[in-house]
């Protein structure tokens, strides 16, 4: 209960360090029976991986994920499934010169604070590469999903700013930036090559739809479907706000503009965004999150070293521009995962009807 | 683990239905030692109560609360704290006509489609009124976190649309709206009362402060400090939305601007809301949640009935016009239930250096 | 996860000490739909009531049980329920003159150097009045196994040295000491009284027997089904060590003895115990658990005061002579929480075939 | 929740199948600064390792661990430690054969029931190869409380129906079967010898002693300390009963006998075993487990097919004779693992005080 696992029924517990090693990851509780190839695994991961050159970081991960355990003949057997991506690539000389500086808007300040020790190499655990564990284990899950008609779709609906003028989620796979509007693609690009050269980084916002849900996933009160959603999508390192349906837009309507009238063929409109009272209710599940600049920039920052002395420093080493789009793959995978959990959860309490 | 639980080490369970005898709350690993008396959580329970006649809910909920067992001449023994309040005042009456309908905008739908029954009286387990359990524990957590100077306070910083023009703490406590803003107070007041004059209800935005927490709370990964706080708003019904520090305004800024600098004397601003990497940095804690409209308008609804038939209806009963303030209360217990749960966990780790 | 719940997807969590105001438990993941009343639990808090005069505590519980939710028009609605039973007939006299003393065999002094702090009237929390709200909890996960064709039965197979020569399971309600051998009861009876007269007390042995189990349950490593009964039972505060099928005599047997040959109709015998690799292989569960004497003896003791001085001292009050068999009960309740726990986990997993 | 995990503080996950690529461990918990290398972990891994050629199994498991995360410069970091065992010198030839039958004794069959698919090589996921992850791991433990000076040792007081006459812990790592009567350890040799010879197995009785542990760990009802460390003994294959102090022989004393009388030097006697209350009282913990023959014997034996027809058969390949020695060595490692969780959860208690 460190922190380090995320589920009841269908439980995800990663590990490892941007230049450790190796990255892994262990799922507990995957159904028997499942078809389960490294290929499909791997193919997520190459969704993730760092694309463009200049645009997205230049690191060459590798990323070949293996399967240790928990998969026999093709098929998953309900017991743990091990899997590791071994890290290569590595150069740690960048991170020796600030090893004592506590880089702002980082997690150097924060871990020190926490443990009293830590591995200043590549951000440690606190690296945004740990994510590449809750992709492989998200790879499983939409596994899965696709199983159940159930389909998870992460795309960018604003970044630096720009805004999409319209949602067509038949142009997200045509641009790198997965922008459901191919026209704001292309002024989303310009602006991330502008702040790229002057060293500077971005934000934007991302929306997740899950489509096919069944009525029904969701327990009440505490681990309503939003805040397991939510938990999953703020654990993200770099999310910083999430919404549901209409969100923070709800705030300013009135009752009877918020409510989602019922007619027999379904709900007339969804700005609960699929969720009522925690529990899904058959509709499209509509989330958005809040994705804050990269913290590491190339500009002059002030901070302080290990013994509490103000320090001015530049960042060196490789790192994107923009979170944007590697971080949808990431949210698909933890919305995926929060998907299956429930459905196993709620699978227990069907059978007594 | 069928969601009505929260918290690892402070872990709260609370139970009971809007119209059934009584609702409850255990607090298992509430430390051994702290004083705490029944006038204390009384108090708490009393902020939470619906107030102003006309404005918010007429029902009077006497709320008695009754410590049955954890507490000894005064003390916390470490063993369960549970407490109960029970249901005076109830009228069922307004539910036998709407049994068999489903309220937009309410949970009657998806918990009939989770479980296949449900106490529709008052909402039942999806009413509102299950956070004065949250109340109750929330006012231990309090009462612990206020021995270790750590403080919380909710206040409301837009209501109806009308947002706050600054914030003074010291003006929270002088309006019942609990803004931080008297001369906005007003606005909101006479907003609510324009809305409530037509049977329509309101939304809002609620800041939560978390001041005086230690630098590092929080786990790394899942358990972020974050995650958690994101879950626990978000587990409040009318919750639909959460953001840390400048949240969403995150997603436009550019790194240069987000990242908060260091100095010797602290961080020189506080964008990250007091987060880093998941672990608390000693400043203070900032997190915005959006409040959806209250469903229960008392204008004509169209929706369906159990056998899926259309109907047109309109909602009697006692309802507030805005969850605000109210829910202001919810917001503080829960956060400090996260806050306390966080210190226990660091607690356990910090023993070892 | 300060111990006072159990189960994973049926969870239990209990509270309340001897002589504070009630005692009571909530069931959180109780499946909806299944009927159940005040009167069939009050029925299973009836067996465990102290029932023979001079024989067991002539303490004259009430032990009504109020049922405080999660049950709407008779049928569980799957949000928690919640009971209690409030304490009544209490006297806390005769605690008075010990409140300074460490009873040996008892709890005083390990929950004085846990929480430094103790609710020293009737044993507080470390009183076996606890268990009462083990068998509420029980009684209903009995209702759901009835559905199921699953029948769990407590017997008492040794007491006071004296062991039963047959196993006859028509026999058990035939005797209060619930011996499924007649003539040995008898003669365990004559055990009883003698000791009661000495102001000394008994221990025994009860097997436990769990039939209609299908195969499946349990979990494979650490949550295998033998290691949760095992746990559930070692939480009941006077058991000392538990055994299956064969148990410690298998630490005799030579691997073609111990083997349980397989045949097309089932397995030619059961030294396992109904258990294979924790998991369950469709025969009967056998279970025995070693029962030590209740430790308030009338005789003098030596111990020492909360200044560490060392006294001698008599228990005075109403107590047992032998926890058999009320503890029978309490056995019954723990093994039906811990098998409709399995078969909830193994219900969410077969889904998935 | 799928039971590959143990602990709530210092939580254990394994995973691996006996023939799969490899065995593995995630240590999530592990307090900060802890020195620990590879040598001493794998120095536990060799004392488990099968050692004399003809007793034990001859299969030369090379056994080397790696560490892949967690621990930085020589100290653990408080993230996950990840440990890796590959799976090296397997021929699953053997199991071709018997890959339709289900073995009596082993898992075969209920695995088959409870998930519809296994990986019959090997025993799989059931093997006792499982615990090379557990003793990994208790080494980690091990060396935490070689810190707080507690020490844990297992040694066999029973095999084959031999008993010891004396316990004399000097004298256990002097014989390879870890018994503490160097004499009664010659007979135990010769009668595996015997037994060897016939292609038949044995069991016996271990008992584990933890020394320092300081009082109050453990917590009420139902974590009490007994029923985590039985969970945890009871989760090892090959262990079908468990007992604490005299245990099983309490049943026969009277309560002027089983109660330990206490002086200001401490208890007078131990027949509690260091538990009182499910708390540690500070005495010496004793616990014993019934280890059942090994199911593996060369003798013809019956059981069924996959398709449920009877059939005859012999297990070759290369299997122990008695899971006595090397099963000391988890014992031990799950006994380091409770009492470290506990020590844990304790510590996050006692900073109230």
């Amino acid at each position: 209960m460190a922190g380090n696992s995320f589920g009841i029924l269908f439980r995800v517990t990663t590990w490892g360090e941007s230049h450790g090693k190796a990255m892994g990851v262990i799922i507990d509780g995957c159904p028997p029976g499942v078809e389960i190839s490294e290929d499909e695994i791997q193919k997520e991961l190459e969704r993730r991986r760092p694309g463009k050159i200049n645009l997205t970081s230049p690191r060459r991960e590798r990323d070949r994920v293996e399967i240790l355990s928990g998969v026999f003949e093709g098929k998953t057997t309900g017991t743990p499934i091990s899997m590791i991506i071994r890290n290569e690539d590595i150069d740690s000389t960048p991170y020796e010169g600030i090893k004592n500086i506590y880089r702002p808007g980082h997690a150097d300040f924060t871990y020190q604070a926490k443990y009293g020790i830590r591995d200043y190499r590549g951000g440690g655990r606190a690296s945004a590469r740990e994510t590449v564990s809750r992709v492989a284990a998200g790879a499983i899950a939409k596994k899965i999903l696709k199983e159940k008609k159930i389909d998870i779709v992460a795309y960018t609906v604003e970044l630096g700013g720009i805004k999409v003028e319209k949602i067509d989620l038949s142009e997200i796979e045509e641009n790198w930036l997965r922008c459901p509007d191919a026209l704001t693609a292309k002024k989303m690009e310009e602006r991330i090559e502008e702040v790229r050269s002057k060293g500077d980084t971005l934000g934007g916002i991302v929306e997740i739809l899950v489509r096919g849900s069944p009525p029904g996933l969701g327990e009440p009160v505490f681990d309503k479907l939003e805040a397991d959603l939510g938990k999953a999508l703020l654990s993200i390192g770099a999310i910083r706000g999430v919404e549901f349906g209409a969100g923070f837009r709800l705030a300013r309507m009135l009752g009877c503009e918020s409510n989602d009238p019922i007619s027999p063929e379904g709900f007339l409109k969804n700005d609960s965004g699929g969720i009522l009272g925690g529990i899904s209710n058959g509709e499209d599940i509509i989330i958005r999150v809040a994705v804050k600049p990269i913290p590491s920039i190339k500009l002059e920052q002030k901070t302080i070293d290990v013994s509490n002395k103000p320090v001015s420093f530049q960042i060196k080493g490789r790192h994107d521009v923009c979170a944007i789009p590697r971080i949808n793959f990431v949210c698909e995978a933890m919305v995926a995962i929060v998907i299956v959990d429930h459905l196993l959860r709620q699978r227990a309490l069907e059978g007594w009807r």
